[in-house]
């Protein structure tokens, strides 16, 4: 909220007095925010919840761990590209990695509305299986809660995880310092849009692919080679311009980005255009940012770029020097706009 | 299933052969086993999930860790004695204590149906504070997704915790032996009963409260004394029964309790007597059963019943030689009986 308290220009009442929850509190935008501010922190806070970074970070007799959990309803939960089975193991992986730290334990809690059919929940187990294979996770512990019909719509999954982190680099919002480069490991949108043309069922010559996919190797990549990384996040609902506003206000900077630099598809960029939808607020399942020192660019890039789920990465924005906690986008058209964050919903239960 | 193969005998049709998720997939009973067995343990298995313990035990660069997580589906979300926020964390909190952790950390995550009241969003956010701050466990993350309406039903929040094992004492249904008592700390069948005469709207002269609650504290008590606990367990879905049968199988001994020493209040008896129901069977939430060897019987009854909680701790039975794997009851007309595991669901979403 702070220097951008203009939610109530935007809305028809102040945020604060909805009554009862609507589909944007969920979003990840400006209700998100407010929920958490209004009605979670105040009655939790403490220093490691307060910090807002992707995973919470513990120190447990000196071992430091990444602790994340994130409740998965994408709608419908098999997609082009991946399921709400591959999504839950990614997603909960990507919380840990964007923290630098190593994945190593998850647990899975289902809540399966009754008539869910056995068979599509076999197909989303072994995805999961496949996901976690693959991110070298073991599924530890689980839960499964059955509701009846019409009080769910047929799978909820939660997946919890613990990484290690092992270097003392910090990765954290709060270690960006004007000059940092600002990196895109790949094209933005793909999720999102993924998601929904199926289920708008939109008539595309061919199904665009959901970008879902476990960044572990990447990202562990940089902190091995010790690329003095300052901050990742994926940028997950609200997409790459929510997830750089974020991390604007939290280390009060002004991230300068280029629009024409973001990679996007041609399909993305075609459904986006027919649809009105801004592709830096479409949600990825399989992208990060990273801020890393100008020095370390070159290099940053050389490393991510010999992994496939990255070969497009590419740099595209600096940290300026002004204390404002704003993004600006300097546009196609050559003038600068100011990214806001969203204040409705774009496209709700995407991941 | 192994020793008890038997449920074909009592289903119209294998369970094995439901193309379909039901209401008893998710009661903690046969069905809930048979998916766990027949569907995620084959994708999954390995050493720390195939141990099937309340908690994940991890080793952690040396450190001891449990790891758990339960969604929560209760439905009223609120009860007399508490609601779905109270429950989320005793329950977890529970979880870990039943491996002799001390909890520590807990991740907080709702799925919210669009329409649900923010008034009763912030009287849970304060319970679960009130909780909280009760076990002494921080929230250090969560995550909020809001599903549109008719998807959901209100609330459901899931909880994953972290604890330390401090001590070198393993707590596991492996170390059960014959000989060993076995303890319940209360009276059995309040918060199944409490959450069903709600939703029943059954016309009760007092309404029974039930018992939920945070168990950290006698758990504790024992471990910090140095008894040499053999296993703990809290008896929630499918009840003290099934928790026996659990324990008796997985440390493959015949379990004998005797039906008139479980404490069950007259209030509790008399609702299952109307409806048929077995307070064996029915849910506890603020509950635990305790092995113990012989000899420390009476050290554990001392300890516990200073906790106000565990007032009406008793000896309800003990573990006897032969290698079965069941639970004989002496029923209070003296005959015996043998516990079976429920094979349908009676009371869906208690918890």
């Amino acid at each position: 909220m702070n220097d951008k308290g203009d939610f109530s220009l935007n809305c028809p009442v102040p945020i604060s007095d909805y009554a009862e929850i609507i589909l944007a509190h969920g979003g990840g935008g400006a209700l998100t925010r407010q929920l958490i501010e209004s009605t979670f922190l105040p009655a939790f806070s403490n220093p490691i919840l307060d910090a807002l970074h992707d995973s919470a970070i513990l120190d447990l007799n000196g071992v430091k761990l990444a602790f994340t959990t994130d409740s998965y309803v994408v709608r419908p939960c098999f997609f082009p590209g991946g399921d709400i089975g591959s999504l839950a193991v990614s997603g909960t992986v990507n919380d840990l990695v964007m923290c630098g730290a190593k994945p190593l334990y998850l647990t899975l809690a289902f809540i399966l509305e009754e008539g869910f059919s056995m068979r599509d929940l076999r197909r989303i187990v072994e995805s999961i299986k496949v996901q976690a294979d693959r991110a070298g996770v073991k599924l530890v512990t689980g839960d499964t809660k059955v509701v009846d019909k019409g009080s769910g719509d047929g799978i909820y999954i939660n997946t919890s995880g613990i990484g290690i982190i092992e270097g003392s680099n910090v990765i954290s919002p709060q270690r960006v310092r004007p000059g940092d480069s600002v990196i895109i490991s790949g094209d933005v949108g793909r999720h999102g849009i993924a998601v929904m043309a199926m289920r708008e069922s939109l008539e595309l010559e061919k199904p665009i692919q959901s970008d879902v996919a476990s960044l572990d190797r990447p990202v562990l990549s940089l902190v091995e080679a010790g690329v003095d990384v300052h901050c990742l996040r994926d940028p997950t609902r609200g997409g790459l311009a929510t997830t750089l506003i974020e991390i604007a206000e939290q280390a009060n900077v002004e991230v300068c980005i280029e629009e024409t630099s973001v990679p996007v598809s041609d399909e993305v960029r075609g459904v986006c255009e027919i649809l009105g939808f801004d592709p830096l607020y479409i949600a990825c399942e399989g992208r990060f940012v990273a801020f890393v020192p100008e020095d370390e660019k070159e290099r940053t890039l050389d490393i991510l770029r010999r992994d496939p789920l990255c070969s497009q990465a590419r740099v595209i924005g600096t940290v300026c020097e002004a204390k404002s906690g704003i993004v600006t986008c300097k546009t196609s058209i050559g003038g600068t706009r100011v990214l806001d964050m969203l204040s409705g919903e774009q496209l709700p239960r995407i991941c």
